[in-house]
């Protein structure tokens, strides 16, 4: 039996400002600090120790494993950080806020962009400045890979080679592992992991800085899964998580 | 021809209060946080950037990377923790205060234990509960890799099949490097590049948290050396290392 830890970043600048974020690389808040530390602590307490970290290439994702590390006393470990793992390209929504943009296009619209399964919200244009093209953190991907907008279903399909190709034969291997990344990401894993329906998925919403166990049989089935901490707690962040898109 | 950077910790909580480190985890004080933050200020003004990065497995120096690569909009780096870049074990001097120790030993053997090329300090004995045999991070190490004392030139014999078999075939490759580390594995580094003799090694000081530039040939021989940043500090710097073992 393996047991992983799941994590979705402490909150970050854009939450707070409901702005729409994806791709782009915005920090945590000093909240969202405290959150990633005090799941370290909760880590810990529980008897909690990793071999390997995953995180993506997004700092409000690494930040939140550096606090969780240096809580746990394991800044030493080894941390893979890719791409794969990054929150959902939001496209041309990227930046813009969330009840304003419900409120100019509808809530309606908007909750087909935030939570259909395949409906990707209007993509960047391929010259506007907001693309990745010339970061250097993607710099080893062909252009075709670097989205300018994803629905989920694109999420989970550029995230689930990076789970097949790494995490599986690490955790396979015996490594304990944990895993900090975005809503989205994720949400990827989950769907796999639980077998969630592509209309189900849409609807599962996970809070900020919490861990999240998943115990998994030898063929990385799922045995049980449960949020470590405040049980009431994370039940209001997630439902903070479902009303983000409304316009008032 | 190829540049890398080499990096000492910033001040460190036992820097302050005087203590042989080695092995033992201790953190920054908030000195060493604000230069490693520094550092990584100068070397974005530089124009400098990474493909990859190294460090200990102690937390002062991986703490120090961390300030580096924040400042520098890297934290996505890909950074490769080692222990055979850790500081040079101190033996049984671990903990104790360097100017006490000089006191009750007299400023000449304190001296030889210091900055001696092949003299160890008193090694820990195998059932102090200050080795590092249980320690997680060294878990994969066996037994006898695990040192109880250390001489510089023990240290040079430990760190340096890490550059030839890591760190030599990355630079070739065309990464750019920063190597985050400590007083002794920098100078068994700076000893093997710059062809240092045994007795001029010890007499090397290396100023916390400063970016130490190394421009390499096709053969990696150094073309030259320089510290980035305001050259007065940095000389007051290395004077300030070199009286830390005084009684007075």
């Amino acid at each position: 039996m393996y047991k992983i830890v799941l994590m979705r970043h402490g909150e970050s600048t854009w939450n707070l400002a409901n702005r729409f974020t994806g791709w782009v690389d915005v920090d945590l808040t000093e909240k969202g600090v405290a959150e990633a530390r005090q799941a370290g602590q909760l880590l810990r307490e529980a008897g909690f120790t990793f071999d390997l970290a995953y995180t993506s290439v997004l700092k409000r994702a690494i930040r939140t494993l550096w606090g969780t590390l240096d809580e746990m006393d394991l800044m030493w470990l080894p941390v893979r950080h890719h791409w794969r793992l990054n929150e959902r390209h939001y496209g041309a929504l990227q930046g813009l806020n969330k009840a304003e943009t419900a409120a100019k296009y509808g809530d309606e619209q908007v909750m087909v962009w935030r939570r259909s399964y395949d409906t990707p919200p209007m993509p960047l244009e391929a010259d506007d400045p907001r693309t990745s093209y010339n970061d250097p953190r993607y710099a080893g991907l062909k252009r075709e890979e670097i989205p300018l907008t994803e629905c989920l279903k694109d999420t989970v399909a550029r995230v689930l080679p990076f789970w097949n190709d790494e995490i599986a034969p690490s955790i396979r291997s015996g490594k304990r592992i944990i895993i900090s990344a975005h809503g989205n990401s994720l949400r990827a894993l989950i769907k796999m992991l639980d077998g969630i329906s592509d209309q189900d998925i849409v609807g599962l919403n996970i809070p900020n800085g919490q861990p999240l166990v998943y115990e998994l049989d030898a063929d990385l089935k799922p045995i049980k899964s449960y949020y470590l901490g405040d049980q009431a707690a994370i039940a209001a962040a997630m439902n903070a998580v479902a009303s983000q898109g409304k316009a008032k």
